[in-house]
């Protein structure tokens, strides 16, 4: 089951970055780079740190499923832009789940809260980081104002009182850490909640 | 043996990174840095990802050689810069060899076929990667359509299949691979084989 | 002792990635990633290569430290701006202070002097380059000919010097090293020492 939401959350990461190179007028191999980066950069960076190896190296749905995304967005991207409002929700699911998965896995690694709720983070905005560097462009995460990390650390912060404060393990816990950044990110997303600027910088 | 090889393709990556120091007029220590990033980027990442100590900090001539070659560039880069259609031709060996190391070193690691052939492709073009994006440039790899990771890939496949298939291991399996990818680079080269945009955007 | 020192390297340091948000407009998400990016990044770098934990995600002071430098250039940076030329000779003392330890470490877990000092020169700049490119930026290190790197070399090669040649462990070493960076930094500030440029280009 967590592996289903798992692979969900990378398939919508992957279309992303599969789009980026069509926009960016890059070839075959530049968008199934993006896409792979995207989906598995995160995920990638996580477990470096934790000093495990990577996941996306040892089960093969993690390979095949950026494979997919890019052969469709190959075929059909006109389809898969016109339905990127719907992507966009699929996007801050993703968010959602990798946060909360990301956090849970480094608590079991035996981080504690405060580190682990911060590779949460990593796990959700690296890919997304990393796509947009080789991209050539600053990360979009940085300027944007929109609230697209911090929905992704409240997430992982719950994730880890939740684990560490008052003991509750499994995928409940993990549901509900995904539904609040999940719910924060669409909201801030429908609001237009906007990150601030350095004191005294003119909007 | 083997590491005699895996040399000579890091002084010639290593050539590269320096030369494109010269051309974008970084001084000697950013020749040196887009040196070492290029020659050795794509062992690193391989090795952080197996979880074992980068063998470029194991090993003196890894350090070694991308310093002569930047000393090199440093004081004859207008010959090195002359000879360079010979250096392509030696670089596309250095991709050779780097992807069929790449995959041999992490199928003895214990990673599936699929996973090793990546990770060899990850060795054979990841330093390039590096490279371009500290030069502050879109990897050459994402857009350009010349097919480099696309032998690369090929390659691994041919290694990963003479490894895990038929049970080759050593030298005459690791040769057999890098000269697939070589020459299937060189005749890209030659016969300025491309690789396709997304379906139905204009040439 | 130790511990003070490397959190005010990593303070120094923090306040330089928050500040480079400021002038580029960065909200405060991107502020704070460049601050934690410019501080830890090149103490992960080395751990990640060491093959260990990085200590950045072990320690509550590693995580709190570029958290507190991002709100107090986030409210005051105008005064923070004011005293850069004072914070240059921080930053100075963070370079030497994380190419020693980044070193001693290194020896510690066994590398060789030579890949020792590398990797102290890694720590102590890696941080600084991986700012610059998350800003979009070629890194400053490449291209501007002051000698930044440099001192870092040396200091790392005192370090490695006397903990391999002479015997010499603990503070003293480290401190000597650390001040013989920091004396190079100021000097080749003051004195406007260069870094060459390929042989033949016009300056």
């Amino acid at each position: 089951m967590s592996e289903i939401l798992d692979l969900a959350g990378i398939f919508v990461f992957a279309l992303s970055g599969a789009l980026m190179g069509v926009r960016k007028r890059l070839d075959v191999v530049g968008m199934g780079v993006l896409a792979g980066m995207t989906a598995l950069g995160g995920g990638v960076v996580r477990d470096l740190i934790l000093n495990v190896r990577p996941i996306a190296f040892q089960s093969l749905g993690y390979v095949l499923v950026p494979v997919v995304a890019t052969v469709i967005v190959f075929f059909w991207h006109p389809h898969v832009a016109r339905v990127m409002p719907a992507i966009l929700v699929l996007d801050a699911a993703g968010l959602g789940l990798f946060c909360a998965v990301g956090t849970e896995k480094a608590l079991e690694y035996g981080l504690n809260p405060l580190h682990a709720a911060l590779l949460g983070v990593v796990t959700a905005v690296g890919g997304g980081m990393l796509r947009d560097v080789l991209a050539g462009e600053i990360p979009t995460l940085l300027y944007d104002r929109q609230l697209y990390a911090v929905p992704a650390m409240l997430g992982s912060a719950c994730m880890a009182g939740l684990y560490a404060g008052l003991g509750l393990h499994g995928w409940p816990a993990t549901l509900a850490a995904a539904v609040l950044a999940f719910v924060l990110r669409i909201a801030a997303m429908r609001r237009n909640w906007r990150a601030p600027l350095a004191r005294g910088l003119s909007e």
